[in-house]
Parts: C-alpha cells; structure tokens; sequence
C-alpha cells in the first residue's frame, strides 16, 4: 500500500526501507532536501513540500511523522492543514501521550484520523525490525495493518512463547494495538522507563566490577574519610569485556542491551571515549509522572532517571548545601577533586 | 572426565545430566537418598554417604558441591576432611565470595584446591545450559576446563559479538575465569545484583500499565487524599500479556526475563496466583554491601532489594512512625486498608 | 484590620484566633453552621453563607479561604463571583502553585487581587504560630501585612541567625513575600516535600533501632533465605522512646518532627495504634514533578513518597510480577505470610 | 572527679573544658604537644605520652578516647597495656560498634572495663552539650555518671516532652545508657545514618527551589533533549536565604541543621565557597549495612549516602556505561559540558 513519510533521520529512513522492500510505495519529504533525496528511489518518491507530498499520495491518505518531539506538534498541524477528511496521521515519534489525545480531539473536527505508534528499535531497526505500540481507532489500525507487519520484526525473531498456539497474534509479529488514541505512547513510555532502569541496573552492577580493585588504591586515614576495613577483599582486576560477554550466554541477566554493552566494551573496554553525560529524551520523565498520578511506586525508575540528571551536574547546588552544613556543624573542610 | 556432585537439588541434578550427557563421569551423593536413586544410571554411580563418593574418586580427586549457601560450609568442611592433598573442591552454590576466601587459605594447608564457581541459569539450565563464572588458580581451573565446557551454553545459543574474531573464547562458550579465588562469586553476586535491578525494572513498569485505568476508579476528595487531578488521561485497560509478548520483538528491553514474563502472564494475566512476598537470597545484600565498601553508587539495585524487603513486611515499623507523626502535627487520622 | 475567613477548620479556627487575639476583626463562614457557632464571639461575626459575609465586608474586602485543596477551587470562584474590583482573595491552603497562576489570571479580569499563601503549623499553629510562605502582588502582600504578622510566629521563638542585624525581617518574624503569584504555594510545596524527607530519615533510622534485636529471632535456613551471618551483633533490645527523647538534645539531629516523634513514643512506645497506611496529600507528588521539569535529582523525596504510597499497597502488583518470574527462573515457592 | 583524656581536637578539647567548667579534673594527652600545651590550665593536667597520663590518674582510673575512627584501635590498645585491673576506657569517637564488641571481649581478659559512647554535637558541643549514646556494663556506666551529666547539654535547653513527669531521666539530660557494650556507637550510628537523610532532604528541596527560574533559561531542541514543556511555571527567582529563615519559625520542618543552613546562606547565599564533593565518614555506610542484615528497607538513608558518593565521582564509570549503551542502540551522541 502506499505511506507518506515526513522525516527522514536515522528511523525514518529505516522505516521507508523497510516497507520498500515489501512493495509498499512510499512518498517522502524532510526539511534537509539532501535526506529526500538519499532515501529516494524504487518504491520511493522524493517531495520538496509537504504540499507536494500530499499532492502525490492518492486517497484516503496515510501520512507516518517522524520528527523529533520538540517538533511533532508544528508538523502535526501543517500535514492537517493539507490534509482531507477521511485521511490518517501517524506519530511515530516519541510524543507525550497526552498530547495524542488533544490532537485527535483537535483532527476529529476536521475528519482527520490520528494514530500513535511508539516506535522501538534505535539504529538496529532497519535489519531487526521496530517493535511498535499503537493507539488509535480500530478501524484505521487495522487499515494499516500491512503497514505496521512490514516495518515489525516478525515471528522468528524470537522463540515463541511457551503456550501460544495456532496463528501468531500481531504481538508475536512485534506490533500491537494498545488501545485508544494514546496508548501507543503510553505504552512506549513506559517501556522508555523500563529501559532506564535496566540499562542503570548494569550499569551500577559494572561499576561494582570495575572498582572491584579498591583495596589496591591507598585511602587516607583522617576523620573525613571511611576508611576501607576490609581492602583484602578487594584485590579483583576483573575483565569487564570478559565478563559481558560470558554473561550472554545461560545467565539469568542476558538481553539486547547485554549484548551491546559487551559490544561497546570490546572496542573500548575502559570506555574512555565517554565522560559519562548521559541525556534523557523526557519519556523518562513522564513514566515517573504517570506512576506519581497512579500512586505506583517506581524507586528504581526514578533512581536510574536522576543518575542521569546527576550526570548533567543537576546535583550540584544540593552537594554545595551539603557541604556547607557539614562545615557548619563540623568543621569539615571539603576534599579536593581526585581525593575520595 | 571424572567429577563428584554433592548436592542433587533442581541444578546439581542438572549438571550432573549435562555432564554425562558429554561422556562425563559423576559419582554423585545427597542427604536424600531417594535423590541419589534418581540421578544415578548410565555415566552416574550414586554413593550413600561423602566417604563412599570420595571412596569411588580416583586421585586427584574433584567434587563439585551443589547444596543451599546456609549448609555449603559445614558440607565443605566434612568433604575436606576425607580429602587428600592434591584434590580439587568446587563450590558451584550461592557462596559468598568472602567465605570462599577464608575456606581457601584454610584448604591450602591440607593441599586441597578450592575453586569457586557461580552458577547462572536456573531451573531451564539443564537445556540451555549454565553461565559459569570461576575463581581460583589457573591451573586447576585450567584442568577442570572440560568439566565446565560441558555445563557451558556453547557458542551458538547467541550471536557472536561484533569484532569477535578466531577461536570462540571460553567466555563464548559461557564460562569464564575471573580471577583468582572469589572472583567467581564475586561476579555471580553483581550478577544476581544486576538481576534484581533488571526484575524490579519490569515489575515497577508493569505496575504503572496496570493502573493505567486509575482514572476510572473513584478517588475520594478530603484533606488526607490527593486528588487524581488528570482522570481522563488515565482510562486504558491495557493488556499485559499482549504488551509483554510485543515488547519480545525488536524492542530495546528485551531479554530472557522479559521472555520468562510474558510466560507467566500468558498463564495468568493478573498474577492471582501471587501474593507478592519476595525472598532474597543474600547475594543482593551482598552487593550492596560491596558498593558501600567501594563507595560506588547503587541507587537503582538497593531500591530493588528494599521493595522486596517491604513486600515481607519490612517497613512495618516505620510506617508506623510516620502515621504517629502525621497524627502529631496534623491531627490525620490514618486511611483503613482498601481506601487508599 | 477587617478579614473574612472561610473555612473554620482546625486551621481556618485557629488563624481567627490568633487575629482577634491581636485585635483584628474577622467575619467567617463555614459550610457547617456548627463550625461557624463555635468560633463566633469577641472580634468574630458569624455569616450563614458566602453572600452574607461579602456583605458584612468593608470594601476593599480581603477573604481568607482556608478549605482542603480539593474544594478550593470551587469556593474561590463562588467567592469571587460575589466580589468587586479592588477586593482580595488569599487562599491559605495547600493549592497546587499552578491552580494559583491560572486563577489569578482569571481573576485579574475582574479586577480582584489574588494570593497564594502556604500555611504550616499544624495543630499547633494556634499557639506556636504558622509559618507563612507568601505569593503575589508586593503592593497587595505589603496591605496584608498586619494579618501575616499576628498569624505568624514571631522573633522570638526561635535564636537569631548569627550575622542578622538590625529590626528583624518579615522572614524572621515567621512570614515571607517569596514572589509573585504562586510563589507562596511553589515555596510551600517544596517545604512539604522535605517534610516528607525528613519524617521517612527518622522513620528509617527508628526502624533499624528496632530491629536491633534482630540476631535473637530464629531465621530458617533454605536456598531461600538469606541468613543473619552475623546474629551476634543484633542482640540489642533498644528503647526507642528513650534514644528519642536523648536525641532532643545537644545531638545533630534535633527537630521539632523528633520532639514529636519522642511525644509519641512516650505514650505508646510500639506504636501499636498505628497500621502504618500513610497517605500523602499531594503536595509531596507536586515536588517530584517541578524536580522532573527542572531535571534535578531527588533521590531521596521520591523515597520517602514511594515508601507512603507502598504502606498503602501501591507495589502489590509489582511485587507479584516479582514472585512470578522468580517461580519462572528458579522455581521458587512464595514464601508464606509471618515468614521473612 | 577525675578523668584521662587522650585526643585534644576539636571535641576532645571542648569535652575537657565542659568537664572542668563543672569541677573535675583531667588529665590530657595528644600527639601534637602543642594541642596538649593550649589545653592545659586549670584544673588540666598535660602529659607528653600515654605512660605519663596513666602515672597522673588515681585507680581506678577512667580514660576518654576521642581520637579518629582511624586510629582509635591502635590508641587503645597501647592505652589499655598501660592500664590495670579495674580501669576504664572510654570510646567516644566515631568507632564502628562491632569493633567495640570485640575490644571489649579482649579487655575483659585483663579486668579493663570498656564504654562506647557515641558523641554529638560538633564545633557547636562546647556551648551547647554533647548528647551522648553510650554503651556497656550498668555498673561502670553508673560510675560515669557525673562525667556524662557535665559533658551532656542538660535539661533547660528543650522544652519537656509532654507526658514527662518527676525528675528528669538522664536522657532529658541529653545523656543514655543505651545498651551492652556497643549499644552506644550503634545508636550513634544510626543517628549519623538518619542526619545524612534529613541533610539530603534539605538539600534537595532547596535544589529544586535554586532552579525554579529553570523557565528563563532557554533549552535546545533536537532528539537528544527533552524539552520543558511548561516554561511558564519556573520563572521564580527565590531568595533562599530567606526562605530557610522563615522555615526556622512555625514551619513543620524547623530543625538545628536547617538554623545552621540558613546561617550559611546568610553568608553566602549561593554557596560558592564550596564545590560541592561531600565526604562521609563511614557510619553512614554502616547504617546501611544494619539495614541489610536487618532486612530493613532504607532507600531514603541509601539515597542520601550515595548522593555523597556521587558527589565525589563514584558514578562515574557506570554514567559512561550508560552513554555508551545510548552510543550503541541510538546512536546517541553525549552533550557536552554545560548544556543539559
């Protein structure tokens, strides 16, 4: 069937292949021409507008968004202005779920279906596939149902689950309908969240293994420092590289994100291309929201969110305030950088 | 080779399968007979007591030891003392990494070597095989190799890392020698560390699709409650059984023990089978009280073991205290239990 | 100085008496004519409903609304409903900061000034006083003056900060002009979400105190079970209304939430009074959502939030997704209630 | 009467002034002499080793050891092969309590009695008190107390807990007998454990305070950045001097470490003079532990622990784990230094 696609970045791109090969036409357009014009070809026709875009897609259209959250929602309500009554929108971004459901309010006057489709993948989705989460009506997800099985991984790529049986359900194809407008984000956010915890989960217990050899630095003796009772029991050089590896295979802990890591410690095992500033791209955030609304406690969530924050030096008044009531009630000067 | 197994729970069973499976010989002994009888067959003579399985050993004997952490000990203990200089143990249980060191130094005296080997892989080890993770000499870890190469995953049960190149490493296979004697628990311990995190990743996520639908139960208004002031973005009955099997294909969070969930939930979508308490076996606290030793950070891991602490009760007392508090300054009366 | 006040609960009752107490005179009303009986008296008339007590206002009039956050908004806009231009509304109570930009704006255009006022004392604001944080128009906070002033505490009740000088400031006579709109309620917002803090420190620590005796209670020894290494440090049966009283002085962490806390161990030392359901108000979600918008790390306000909305089984499903993948991986049996 | 004092910093001296103020006599000892020679005095006795402060004291003699964590072992133990049958050593340092446990199992081999006391109050004791948590045998506990009374702050300086009747308990003289030998130092423990909980508390809430002007900062917009969605609410420019000033009078959050933050503040209200790497002197870290074997949830006292540790660059390997998982599944670039 025929897409329209509005940003043509990593996923995009990606996305626009991926359904090529399937013989799906699309129509393309990005505000870098170069883009449109290295994705362009078989299946694939270029636009310089999304005027133009609009004018080469036949009737009712379907128009799949790609663009950063911070721009969504302009280039949500310029394809509308284009667009006619009966046509669809699909956010595959990472947009607030909230902002799905005014959307839809807002295109439903004018006739206009909105779909939201949190789209999971990063830059391996083009061979792997993107596991989708999609919100929206019924009837339109299941218009693009072809869609959504060409961009999906598929049904091998993982084993089946132990008591599934007959058909593989679109789930086992990797992509869902989650319900209403909205629930598409819903669900990819959290599964943002989820994310967080678990990358934060290796990434404390591999700093545990890489300090491991504590006992072989000296530490001071004063009243400022703890010192190390037990340095005999911290004597292990341990092989990171190693170690992420081993744990790929039988463990109780292997993943995708196991796997990477024990790819970026092969090339860089101290990981010294990196200063450890670690953005967060804000579904993070909304996860702790939605669970502070719910009365859900998220200790871990949270946690892994504010290393990140603490990272970017969002600490550092309250570390400031810290040490000034310390020099207040104790005396205590502060160590200098590099002391511990 | 030729290898004793004391202990023939759920994994020493195992293991002793997989090992004969390989051509292995097992002279294998429990405190249960009747487990005895059923492991023992073709490549496996059972034993009644540790001085007829060390009877049956030819020199230099090796014996793996398979039982709970809270008898490893004393097992150790009894077995060293029918040993000659020369023989080998393997503690392949949930040691922790300190004890290893103190049995070591003590079993040096005698001659006998201690190996220490943290064992991944659960009950679905007898199939997919058993992440090993091993401490002691090289040499001696080095003459057991085909024992753990047996008990090994093997290279195929993943991908090869990219940039990995000739011989598969024993890491490959998934079993690795991290240092001298603890490393190999030690490693097992972050490893069980890291689990916890990952578990309590999925488990917070799932909580907050659950009550997605929050907007549609009733919220009381007083001055104790706070009021759910968004409803309307809280109406989703999502399907976690759906979300968890999709979550399987392409996205960023999977991993086997998302695969294990989407099990359980397929079985039993909302979980009644549960009550919720959560045990801890030690090794989580154990890594925590590493991080503290090497003043690394583990803000997500220790929230996951304090939620399992709670879900036993844990935090009674301190409840406790706050509602005395709120009593005090507020005059807040506490909510009876289904209010919340 | 003229004040009406709405709302004569345990506050709203309590601020007209500290007025009248300095001479002002107040005109009140209460949805529960009870309410209104038992305050009226010397400097207070009763009013039987909102009009009526417009009315017995000289203009220009300045309202008090002292109500729970869930109803404020309501009364404010039937109170404003009854008001000219020029009058003023100040809303004491816990309002969500955001609530006072959108209403002030609203009621800018009828020419009524509004202030958000944070209002903390508790139940023992009538003779300690209340602690005033203040958000608005300076020409209009600066009118009110004489009000905050005999609400809030004054000089004396606590020693001057070493290095202030000269007459005493507003903020040291216990009420602060902290900006404009919504400051008030953004500063008292903050203020309880350390609050939160604070209480859950104590709560912790008393916790472990009480768990000192730990090492004297039997613990089952399974795979399941972590066991107490070391039960012979925990054999310490402390008293806890004791340590809290010794702590009032002299010791780093006096505070008037610790001499509260040792008022209510004196009187029940287990506090078997309580169940341990603590509720939150909402001001402590409020604090984590501006610390997500601002990306500063709360580690330890979220804690102390996430414990309260367990006390009230919010992780029970999580806990449960717990139970079952560890019965997934490791075939491990719940453990039963009374069991840790 | 008469006591030996061996330290003479900070605390030691003051100790010694407290106790000569109320009549005793002391005989001191340091290892810098000039500490010793600004001490002496009336009433003060120098010494220039430990044999000549033990020759000075009548038996049975009773020696205050108040000297850093570190050393304290070695201190005394050289103390205690000076002393004789009958004596006293006093611990009134920060000495983990399990080391009291065992110094005093080896003391009574020689009749040496042993006290723990925990001792708070900082460079503020002199004038203020110390309270003291002490541990040991009744009898020799008993012996002490006039020592205790004059260093503890006495009654007048917080009003009596409501309930208390008759003569006041040591403990409202700010002085307890806690428990057996290490009762003290565990008490005092867990009293650090909790300080660092409520100083977090404060130091988070002012974080969020310090950035509620985030609105007038601008933010990027790509990808990588999540965008604040509400600029409009953080345009508060808060005074926070201020603001801890007015919190010292009716507020529920009123402590000594907020009295002591606001006179920071006064001084310098952005706290430049300090660059925020907090230290811990170990008993935070202790607490903890407690609280693991304990199976005690503590994720407020952790999160306040590890906020230190993070301060000091303790999360630094495992934030670069994080950026180069993001590097591997979406290519994630990190941001630079000063942006956020």
């Amino acid at each position: 069937m025929q897409l329209g696609m509005i940003g043509l970045g990593r996923m995009g791109a990606s996305l626009v292949r991926r359904l090529t090969k399937d013989g799906h036409h699309c129509v393309v357009y990005d505000v870098i021409p170069a883009a449109v014009k290295k994705v362009a070809g078989r299946g694939v026709r270029g636009s310089a507008s999304i005027d133009e875009l609009i004018a080469k897609l036949a009737k009712p259209r379907a128009v799949w968004v790609m663009v950063p959250a911070g721009v969504a929602g302009k280039t949500i309500e310029k394809l509308a202005a284009c667009m006619d009554a009966g046509d669809i929108i699909i956010d595959g971004g990472n947009s607030y779920y909230r902002d799905d459901v005014l959307r839809a309010k807002t295109l439903k006057k004018s006739g206009i279906h909105y779909v939201d489709c949190g789209t999971s993948g990063g830059v391996f989705g083009l061979e792997r596939g993107y596991c989708l989460m999609i919100g929206g009506e019924k009837r339109i997800v299941k218009h693009l149902d072809p869609i959504f099985r060409s961009i999906a991984p598929g049904v091998t790529v993982a084993p089946r689950t132990p008591g599934k049986q007959g058909t593989p359900s679109p789930a086992e194809h990797g992509y869902l309908h989650c319900g209403p407008t909205g629930a598409g984000h819903f669900v990819k956010m959290v599964h943002n969240g989820i994310e967080y915890g678990l990358m934060a989960a290796y990434a404390e217990g591999l700093n545990i293994l890489r300090n491991a050899n504590a006992g072989k630095r000296g530490r001071e003796t004063d009243a400022e420092t703890a010192p190390l009772r037990d340095a005999e029991y911290y004597q292990y050089d341990l092989d990171l590289p190693q170690i992420t590896e081993v744990w790929r295979r039988g463990s109780v802990i292997g993943s995708w994100l196991l796997d990477l890591t024990a790819s970026s410690l092969l090339n860089d095992p101290r990981l010294e291309d990196y200063a450890g500033r670690v953005s967060d791209s804000g579904e993070g955030r909304w996860t702790i929201a939605a669970a502070l609304d719910e009365a859900v406690p998220v200790p871990v969530l949270s946690a892994a969110l504010y290393e990140r924050f603490s990272s970017r030096d969002g600490a550092d008044f309250a570390n400031r305030v810290l040490s000034a009531m310390r020099k207040q009630f104790g005396g205590h000067d502060e160590k200098k950088k590099g002391e511990r």
